[in-house]
C-alpha cells in the first residue's frame, strides 16, 4: 500500500508464556483487525519476555517509530507483572500510587462479599507512571492506562478487548483498510504469479497478497487485495477474477471454507 | 531464569496477512515449544510486513543479537514473496540462481503428470543468497535455506514444521527447558502474589509465571515453573503446592481443563 499516510501502530506482546509456547497469542489478530477498521494500520508487533531491559527498550524504540503503541500483558498483581514499572522507566517518570486507580480498586475490594483485602500485591495494580490516564473497562476493575502514545492493556484477551474498545472511539485514525478476497480451487501460485505481479504493478495504492491453502479436498490460492481506496481495491479484485478465468480457474468470493 | 547461558533464538514472522489480522499465526507457538525442548530458548519474536527495508533491518539486528534467527513466510513464487532477496541484501550477498535448488525444482516440475512449466515465478524459489545451504523437507519440494545463523522457513505451518524438523537434529542447544504447572480453582492472583514472590526470590534459576484463567464453571490461577534444572523446578512447584494448601486451595497438576 504505497503513499499510505495514515497513523500507524505497533504492538508489544509481553510475556514469557507466549515465548515459551505455553500460550497461543490471540491479541495480535484482534488488534490488527480492529486497528485496520479504524484506519490505523498495524505495522509491527514484537513478542518479548517479562524482562525489564527488553520491555524498556521496545517501548522506547517503538513509541518513537510509530504513532500508536499498544502493549498487552504484565499488568497483574504478581511478581512477573512488570510492564507498568517498565513503562514508567521508559518515559523517565516516577512509578507511584495513582490516586484515581487506588480509589477505584480500594472501593471495589471493600465492596465485595466478603470484602477482599487491598493488599500490597493488589496495590501494585494501582501503581502507575505519574500522570497516566486510566483505561477503564467493563470486564475488569483493574484498569489499563495510557502514557502519551503508549496504551498499556491487559494480556487476558477478554479484558484486553474490553480495554481496547473503551479507547477505540478516541483513537484518531485515517481511512479504514478495505479488503476483497478472491480464491480459486486448483490454482497454483507458480501459475498465477506472473499475471498477479502485472496486476500489482498497475494497482497503485493496493497491496495484493497471495496465500496458498491446503484442504483435504484439494488446495488452491486465495488473493487478498487491500487498500484505503475501495474503488481501486475492487478494480484490482476484478482483475484477479479475470486472471483466474483466463487460466481456466473459477474465481470464488471470500476466503475458502 | 537467571544465569541461563544457553544459545538463544529469535523469530521473524514475515507477512502482511498476519499484521492485517487475516491470518492467525501458529508458527510462533510451534517453534517456541520445539526450541525450548532443544535447549534454545526463544527470546524475541517480531511480526513485520512484506516490506524490504523492515525485513533487512530485522534480519541484521536480530542475527547479531541472538545465536539463531528463524524467519517464516515470504519464500513462495509470487511478487509479495521477498524474504529471500532481502536476506541476501542483509548479508550483502548476491541473490542468484542456486544450482542445487534449481536442479531440484526443474526435475520435480518436469516429472509431474502433466509436466509443470519451470517458469520465471517458480525460478524465483530457486534463487537464493549465494552459498545458502538448502533446507529440504518432506512436504514441499521448494526448499528453505540457511545463511550463517539465519534459517529461512516457509510460512505455511505444515511446510514450516517439516523444514524445522529437518534441521532440528543439527541445531546445537543447551539443556532443555523443563516446566511444571500447578493450578488451583478459586485462587486469585492478588491472594497468592506475596507468597509466590517469596518462592520466586528463593528459587534461583527458576522462572515462575502466574496466569489467571477464566472458565464458565469459575476461574483460578495456573502457576508455571520453568528452568533447566529439573530438581530446582520440582522444588519450586512443590512450594507452590504448599502455598496453595496454606491458603485453603487445592493444588492440581498441569493446566486447567
Amino acid at each position: 500500500m504505497t503513499s499510505d499516510d495514515r497513523p500507524t501502530a505497533a504492538l508489544i506482546i509481553i510475556g514469557d508464556e507466549v515465548l515459551s509456547g505455553r500460550t497461543q497469542d490471540v491479541n495480535l489478530k484482534y488488534l490488527a483487525t480492529r486497528l485496520g477498521e479504524l484506519g490505523i494500520p498495524l505495522r509491527e508487533a514484537r513478542v518479548i519476555p517479562d524482562d525489564r531491559a527488553m520491555i524498556i527498550a521496545a517501548v522506547n524504540e517503538l513509541r518513537r517509530a510509530w504513532a500508536y503503541v499498544f502493549t498487552t500483558g504484565g499488568i497483574g498483581p504478581t511478581h512477573d507483572d512488570i510492564t507498568s514499572e517498565c513503562v514508567a522507566a521508559a518515559f523517565g517518570l516516577p512509578w507511584e500510587p495513582h490516586p484515581e486507580a487506588w480509589e477505584l480498586l480500594a472501593r471495589d475490594y471493600a465492596s465485595r462479599t466478603p470484602p477482599v483485602e487491598f493488599n500490597a500485591a493488589r496495590q501494585r495494580m494501582a501503581t502507575m507512571p505519574r500522570g497516566a490516564e486510566l483505561i477503564r473497562n467493563a470486564v475488569s476493575v483493574a484498569p489499563g492506562f495510557r502514557v502519551e502514545n503508549v496504551y498499556v492493556l491487559a494480556g487476558v484477551p477478554k479484558v484486553m478487548q474490553a480495554m481496547f474498545e473503551a479507547i477505540a472511539p478516541r483513537l484518531a485514525g485515517g481511512r479504514p483498510t478495505v479488503s476483497r478476497t478472491v480464491h480459486a480451487a486448483g490454482a497454483m501460485e507458480g501459475q498465477i504469479a506472473a499475471g498477479l505481479g502485472a496486476i500489482q504493478a498497475e494497482s497503485q495504492g493496493v497491496a495484493l497478497g497471495s496465500y496458498p491453502y491446503y484442504r483435504s479436498a484439494g488446495g488452491g490460492v486465495a488473493i487478498v487485495a487491500r487498500g484505503v481506496d475501495a474503488a481501486a481495491v475492487d478494480a484490482a479484485a476484478e482483475k484477479v477474477r479475470a486472471l483466474f478465468r483466463a487460466l481456466g480457474l473459477e474465481p470464488r468470493e471470500g476466503e475458502p471454507d
